[in-house]
């Protein structure tokens, strides 16, 4: 018999928020990817089509983190048509030393949402102009909401726009973002339009076909593209990545296989074994990141089970400072 | 807020055990597997190598089965040192038709148990003969147990034996399955003796050398090897899957990378592709099994998602009818 935690998504929501420590938790997670030896296998995927189902099962031991995290990440698209959400899941957090189960965080989730946005933070602040003070967003779910939120911790955002397929869905959401967070946040029904001027440029859509041109963008301008998490998810039009001045991988073996990159490589703009930097090594200082005022730069996130292990252990390690959960018996 | 149902290793052990009807699940899961458009995605494997440590992550969606299991399965073989067990873990089971959490099985392994053991009843079954009176069991662990009790569910067994690389546990454990049993089990210090006349051979082991010899095989003899679920674990001498008369995987793409298979195909005895018969078409009745009272026949067990999703699926059924377990709000 053995001891474990339950935390819930209300405990969970009450333990970590997306704030300057979360931001710095999946920061070092990067560094420790780009420094340590860290373990990260490949994702399981397992598709039920007759349910238009997909799982995500992901996991990553980073040296030095007490706990380890696997990670269900279900999407069950038909969902919404008999009034459930999309996407649920939940994080069990292992002991790195003895493989027992530490912790069940029935998150649905959340942490998830939390450690996809820190890593646009951390993506901005080593990659966007210092200044960046215009963001365009482009989607209308919850990671625009948060990218947005987590832009506006590393950069001096004062002004944003939103695009999304759904006008009504961009405005609902710029009129909430706009009492929120205290800046003017404005629907563009034009998603040219809503880029022209901007600094940072976040698309954090399912699309399957490219929403933003290559030909669309200034130099100087920062695009973070982190909607692309399965082959067929394609943001960026091939030509931005090949003509990028900088391009960053938060995994270049996911984003060759997942990624925007993939659809470059696939149309032939990018060859498969170019070698491309990742953002831990920007993180650590190996690889530089922002070369001028002037270069465009993108960064592929596909999502990692290291931001998983270091967010779910940030979640464990206050739950027992807090006393927080129910233990429970196995 | 959804809910889930939280069942503990004590609930799990009061719910399904080791019997017929265990055993008409997991056959009902092979045959499903090959007869419906099963989803068996490949093992995530992360390795610890620092603490000794692996784990392995399996998933199986079964069509006509409302749920899948994801399964956790630990094992860290510095444990015993600080008086854990080497192997832990627990079942997730998620609506198929949803992706919500249904239930969290906390079952430390002991439904892995139940399924690997009733596999081996399912091989025996279909390959040894009807008259199989006398086993013989490798090893001295649970699975050498288990597999001599699962064989006694199919076939009129009257006699066994154990060897182990340890003496001393095979004895005490052939003593106390005589007991338990109710048939003699006697400890045979030479493994090339415990096998002769035997009718069923069970191998159970950890083994990275083979244990089996090819030329102590008499005709007719039958041997399970249930031991490899990684690259370097061998039980049996390649030469041994080179000369059966019929060799059988639980799945082909497994065992090739995995099982006993995987070392004949490695030293060159047995082509990468050629084709075997999987466990699942001899069960459905697409492939014959034993064809003789002679033949000497092989079944390669590396332990598939389905036995999870099949037996994770009876515990929660019976759960739910008997108003079992604890609910939980995540």
């Amino acid at each position: 018999m053995a001891w474990m935690k339950i935390l819930t998504e209300r405990d969970l929501k009450s333990l970590v928020s997306l704030d300057a420590d979360a931001v710095a938790c999946v920061e070092n997670a990067f560094h420790a990817l780009a420094t340590k030896a860290v373990v990260m296998p490949p994702i399981l995927r397992l598709d039920i089509p007759e349910y238009r189902g997909e799982v995500d099962v992901k996991a990553a031991y980073v040296p030095g983190i007490e706990g380890f995290a696997i990670k269900i990440s279900p999407g069950f698209f038909d969902n919404p048509k008999i009034g459930l959400p999309s996407t649920s899941g939940m994080m069990v957090l292992l002991s790195s030393r003895t493989g027992q189960v530490q912790a069940l965080l029935l998150d649905n989730g959340y942490l998830t949402d939390l450690r996809t946005a820190a890593a646009g933070a951390v993506a901005a602040k080593h990659l966007s102009r210092p200044d960046s003070a215009i963001a365009a967003i482009f989607g209308a779910g919850i990671q625009a909401r948060l990218q947005l939120k987590a832009l506006m911790l590393v950069r001096p955002i004062r002004e944003a726009r939103i695009w999304a397929r759904d006008d009504a869905k961009a405005k609902a959401l710029a009129g909430e973002l706009t009492a929120e967070l205290g800046i003017p946040v404005t629907a563009f029904a034009d998603p040219k339009a809503a880029i022209a001027g901007a600094d940072i440029i976040v698309t954090t859509t399912p699309s399957a076909t490219p929403i933003l041109k290559a030909d669309w963008l200034a130099p100087g301008q920062h695009i973070t593209a982190m909607g692309s998490d399965a082959e067929h998810k394609n943001e960026l039009e091939p030509a931005l990545i090949a003509n990028a001045g900088l391009y960053i991988a938060d995994s270049l073996n996911q984003t060759r296989r997942l990624g925007e990159l993939h659809h470059a490589i696939t149309v032939g703009l990018v060859g498969s074994a170019t070698e491309f930097a990742e953002l831990g090594q920007l993180v650590a200082g190996q690889k530089p990141g922002r070369s001028d005022a002037g270069q465009v730069t993108v960064a592929d996130l596909t999502g990692t089970g290291i931001q998983d292990t270091a967010i779910a252990s940030l979640a464990h390690d206050r739950a027992r400072a807090a006393g927080a959960g129910a233990v429970f018996e196995s």
